[in-house]
This record gives C-alpha cells, structure tokens and sequence, in this order.
C-alpha cells in the first residue's frame, strides 16, 4: 500500500469541486460535490443521535434502498438543516434534484450531507442560483478534491484528505480516497442507517454494495467512531464510501487489502479531524492495550481522549497524570488500580507516568518540570496504556482544551 | 421544614473545625473535623472510579463493619491519597489514629475523606503537628460549621452550607445540616460501600445505620448524583450522613419528613456545588418531564448539563438552541423529535426556545438577540425540557464552561 496525492478524486473516474453560494455569511465555499463519471455503488454510516437533520434521513434512506446507481455526494456547509421538519425534507429533495437536472444525471442519484447551524431553514434559493458556478467548478485529481475539501469545513482550520493506493488479491490496482472535516460537536457514533463529522469516501475498486457497507461500518468503528473533540454526538454525521469499479478486476467484496486501504483512509482523515479540534493546540493520542475485550479497550480509549480534565492539563502541559488514572476508572473497562501502566511513547523509549498503579517518582523532585517541558515542544501526546486484564488493544484520538475552543463555542452563532 | 443558620453544626451536640496544617503550599485551611459529642450512625456512600483513594476505602469499610460508633470526619484538602498503594492506605490510618488519640476518642471512630492532587503521598508529619491547634478550632454552631466548611475547599471560591430544621411524625424537632465542597472533577456517581465531591451531613434524629444508609443512597441518586461540572469522576468522592439521635424522640427510621429533610439540604448543596463549579458563571439548571422513565429523564438532563457545547454557549449567552436537542437526542432516552419542548423558565411566563421540536421563529428576526440579552442577565439558567413520552422527571445541575475553566485545569499541580 502506498499513500498517494489527489484525496477523494484520487480514484479514476471521479471528479470533485465546490462554490461559494452565499449559505455561510463569510463568503467562504459552502457547496461541495463529489462525482462519479459512471453509476457507483454507496454505503454510508450515520449518527445514531436520536434528533437527525434532514439530508442524514434522506441519505440513510438512500443507500438502504438504491444502493447501487449512485452518482455522487453534494454536501452544504454553513447550514445544518436540522430541527427543520418536514420542510427541511422537502427543501433538500428540492435542492438535490436541481443539482442533478443542471448536471444531466438521473433523479436519486446524488448523496445528501449537510453541516452547520441546527435550526435554521437551508437557503434554498441561493443553493439553486449557485449550481451553474458548481458545474464550472468541478476537476479531476488533486485540484478538484482540494475544491470540495475547503467547502466542506465549517470551524475547521484546514482541509483532511487522504488517499492510497492498493494491489489487490487479483492483481488489480486500486485507489481508495477521501475528504473529512470535523472540529467541534465530534464524537461521532455512527451506524449502519441510523454519523458533524462529514467523511466522503471514493474507490474504484469493483465492490458490491453489501461488502461496501460492511467494510465502512467496520472500519468506521475503529476510526471515527474513536475520535471525541468535545463529547457532543452531533445530529448530521455522516460518513459515505462510493465504489465505480473504474479499476477493473475481480470483484474486491472479500479482500482485505481493500479493506486495509479503506481503514487507512479512514484513520488519516480520523486523525485529522482530531488534531484540528476546535481550539486544538495538541493531538491526542491514546492507545490502550492489555484490555479484558475489544469493548474495554475501545471504553478506556475514549474514556481518556473524552476526559474534560486530561484535555486541559494536555493544553497546560501539565503531568497530572492521576486525572489519567481517574478516567480509566469511571470507563467501564475492568481494571485493577494496583497493576496499570501509563507510558509517554517516545522514538527513543517510553516515558514511564504511572507504573504498578501509582505515578513515577520522577514526577517528583523535578520530573515533572521535565516531563512539562517535553509536553510543551510535543504536537502530538501518544500515551501508551496497559490495563494488564487481556489481550485486547484500541487506539483514539482527541486534542486538548485550550481558550480558543470556548471562545469559538460561546459566540458560534450569533 | 425551616430553612436554619448552622451548617454541619445546626443539629444538637455537633461541633467542628478547620486548620491549616501545611498540606496546600497557599497556607489555607485544609484539615477538617466534624465531632458528634455521642456516639452517632453513620451512612456513607463514595465514588464508583475502579480508582478509588485510601480514604476511600477506609471509609467505606468503616460504614460496612461498625456504622453504629462513630464519632466523627476528619477530612485533608490539598492531598487525594489516591495511587498511593498500601503505603497510602497506612498513611491515612496513621493520621486516623492520631486524631482520634489527641482528641480522647476510642479507635476507629473517626471517618476519613481526602480531597486534592491525585498521586503524592499524604504529608502525614504535618498533619500530625497540626492536630493540637485542630482541637483548639473547634467551635458550636455556625463557626464551628464556617471552620469546617473552608478547610475541605480546594478550587472552590465559596463555602457551601445548608440546616433545616423539621417536625417528625412523633413531634420531635430534628435538625439536618451539612457542608460540601465541588468545583471540579465533579460527576458524581455515588453509591453505597463502592463518590472529589465532598459531602458531610449530620442530624441529631435518632435513625438506625439501615435506615440512615438508604435515605443517604436514594438523596445522593437525586441531588449530589445529578451534579455534572466536567464529566470526570473522581476517585475521591465521600459523602457521610452522621445521627447521634440528641433531638430524642422515637426512631425516625421509616419517617417520610427526616428524609425530605436530607434531601433538601443535600439538594441546596449539589446546587452551591454546581454554581460554584471551577470556573462557573452561570449555574445550568436542567428540568426533564415528560420521560418514559426514571433513568430516562435522568439521562436526559444529565446529557444538557453535561454537554460541553451547551455550557460553552451558556458563557456566551448564545441561544443555540440545537446544542441542548443534540444533547438530548444523544442521551439515551426515548423521544420522538417533532414533539420536543425546551423553555426558559421565567418567574413572569416561561420563554419558548424549541416547540415541537422546531426552533420558535422569534429566535430568528431579533429574537436571538432579546434572549441573549436575556441570558446575560441570568446568574442561573433554568431549562424545561418535555419530552412528552411519559410521566416522569429528574433535574440536573451544571454550570458553564468559561476561559476561567481552561485556565484553572491547564495549571492545577505544577
């Protein structure tokens, strides 16, 4: 496998762009789309937050039903189109079916997503008038991909792309590429038709739909679904995978090579969306290993990446590392105090924090100061935790909480 | 019911104290006493971290094996004793036995409760050489209580305190007073013999350790439990309910008034801890009715108070009113979002923010802008929330996420 320029339109047969269309007041690119130049098959995972906005409705219905004559994504930033209704509904129906009229594809065919405001009604009007522009906007490889990529973002300081390439069991060789945005109301739990965080992948690998949705839900799973900014399940994520088969070859439904190159698409964008949390200053990395089952590793992970007060002493650099211990308390995970380890992983050997269930006396008598000092050059925090309970391993990814995230989130809206 | 002066030492035959022992660099009290003249029931119920402090675990056993000869709290602010192994657990028996010898007290009577830095060992030597000034502290009445109630504080900026007085079924007079201590690490999951939130109660009723050990669980359950300042849960959570029974009268143990009477005192506390959470504001009051069931509405007003995208908007007075329906729709309760409710609740006619599920137009065209003038004026928020599922209801309380927060956390310990 080898990682490749070009995110979503790294794949052949995709072209990708995006337009300002006036839905966010700043002016900046606010409609994103991602097209195939032949019928695709899609899957897609969703929020499992009970409040769902309209396009995550639509599109979940979409991909149970007509899984297999998809022509793309077109994505709204600046407006959530949640709590809206069944107006919401009928406006996204509106402006999915204009966009597909100006760009001569069948009714049906393009993939709904949104991220924004909650509550306020989607600019119908404006959205229309600015498909002609769309149209003009769109281009293969990295260009149109970088296009899409920027319209997408809301908070978000910068693009996330991702793309590999892949030989596969026959032979064949496939790409697998994507585009995310996240940074706040990111902890995504998504599902099987039932995820804003918004992660659009392409392929051209030949996949059927069924193998596609298996492999996305598993290795969203172990990637997004592991990345928690602030704890807030949002009402709009939405993660889509489309597969046109340009590449040829046998059928890829059982290879795990594409299987891989889809996690390792998956897990660059989820390391992305972490590192540009809202306000983040640090990325978090958190792997736990030695849990009793897959489901106490994934528990303890998120528990530290999530814990309000890790996050903050991560920003101040500060060794607190019994509010590491604390966290992996109220997880869930089976623990027992007196065995756990907690290491700073380091090229050069592992920092011992917590050894045998109690903090290392380095910490003290000036360790600490030394441990800050490394916290504080450090971009990126990978902790290394062992619960000693079994075989078991997951890994997440979160950031610290600075200043910036709560001045960014007490005056979003108004 | 009478709301009384007195705190901790409003109740009969109660005095308390607090001194500075050297614990906290700052030379603030951080040694507390609460002593019952007579031997007294006890009740406690502490935190549910798998990681759980020396104190903790003493204090635990004590309301197990002999809650029926206790004679008082000795608590250290400053200092958790938390991972600090068998070492730590010795430590705090040490400091147990010399309170109890310098203060004339039979061994094993008095209960122990830490509050401060997870890690470092506890200073016992310093503790020890204070203990004669700690006896020269302790006063009746509403100074023994003050005492008392600053020396548990950490990260608090206030004392928190609260007395009733109230007329059980036989006649007597009985009083019930506590003190508590919150800022942060505060979410509490109390249960029995498994809750940094402080909480020590005392009542001169005369109730049985049974009796006494299920009021305090079912009070904690709907005050100190519903309590949610970051998320983290700590490893140091105590809270002990004292009776020695001096009011006379008969036994209070099935007496429906004692038990509103500690639920309302340990209801005026959880609302002191949460206003005064680190960095707090505002104090978010959470209102469910209308849930299918108890835990429903449980989860559900823990899921607004906890969520860290509608404190943030609560410190910027920003009536994002879709936060607190994420918040909702992610909690795990029941709820059909087109029959959602949210109001502000007013003194002069409560303020509609979501009606059936939708946003109320008047937050839009101006509206937004009254409510958040409004919001600003608030030092407490108060939300309804129906769910129109069912009959029943919970209230939690929260606060907001400031600047303040971030900095507090980011610079705790070095």
């Amino acid at each position: 496998m080898a990682l490749i320029p070009g995110g979503v339109t790294a794949p052949a047969a995709y072209v990708a762009g995006g337009v300002a269309a006036g839905v966010k007041r700043s002016g900046r690119p606010d409609l994103a789309i991602v097209l195939s130049d032949r019928d695709a098959n899609a899957a897609g995972v969703f929020t499992t937050n009970c409040v769902k906005a309209a396009p995550v409705l639509l599109g979940a219905a979409m991909v149970l039903e007509q899984p297999s004559r998809v022509r793309g994504i077109f994505a709204v930033s600046g407006c959530a189109n949640a709590m809206t209704g069944e107006e919401g509904i009928e406006d996204n129906r509106t402006i999915l079916a204009a966009a597909e009229s100006e760009l001569g594809l069948p009714g049906g065919t393009l993939l709904p997503a949104c991220t924004g405001v909650i509550g306020p009604r989607i600019p119908v009007d404006r959205i229309v008038r600015a498909l002609p522009s769309l149209r003009g906007a769109l281009a293969r490889g990295v260009e149109g991909s970088e296009r899409a990529a920027h319209a997408i973002l809301t908070t978000d300081t910068r693009v996330k792309q991702s793309a590999v390439r892949v030989r596969l069991g026959d032979g064949t060789v496939v790409r697998v590429g994507g585009i995310a945005k996240g940074s706040g109301m990111i902890a995504p739990r998504l599902a099987l038709p039932h995820a804003t965080t918004l992660g659009f992948l392409t392929t051209d690998a030949r996949v059927g739909p069924a193998a596609l949705s298996r492999v996305l839900a598993h290795s969203a799973e172990r990637t997004f679904n592991m990345v928690n900014v602030d704890g807030d399940m949002s009402t709009n994520d939405t993660v889509y995978l489309l597969a046109n088969g340009a590449a040829g070859g046998e059928s890829a439904d059982d290879d795990t090579a594409f299987a891989g190159a889809v996690e390792t698409v998956m897990e660059s964008l989820a390391r992305q969306i972490a590192r540009d949390g809202e306000g983040a200053t640090k990325l978090l990395t958190v792997n736990v290993e030695g849990a009793r089952n897959l489901l106490d590793a994934r528990a303890a992970a998120r528990a530290v990446v999530g814990s309000t007060l890790v996050k903050a002493a991560i920003f101040g650099a500060d060794p607190n590392v019994g509010r590491i211990a604390a966290a992996l308390g109220y997880s869930g995970a089976r623990l027992d105090p007196s065995k756990l380890s907690v290491h700073l992983a380091r090229p050069r050997g592992d920092v011992p924090l917590i050894v045998d269930g109690q903090p290392v006396r380095t910490l003290e008598n000036g360790g600490a100061i030394r441990i800050r000092d490394l916290l504080r050059q450090l971009d990126e925090v990978p902790l290394k935790i062992h619960l000693h309970e079994g075989r078991a391993r997951a890994t997440a990814w979160g950031c610290d909480l600075s200043y910036a995230y709560v001045q960014i989130n007490a005056a979003y809206r108004t």
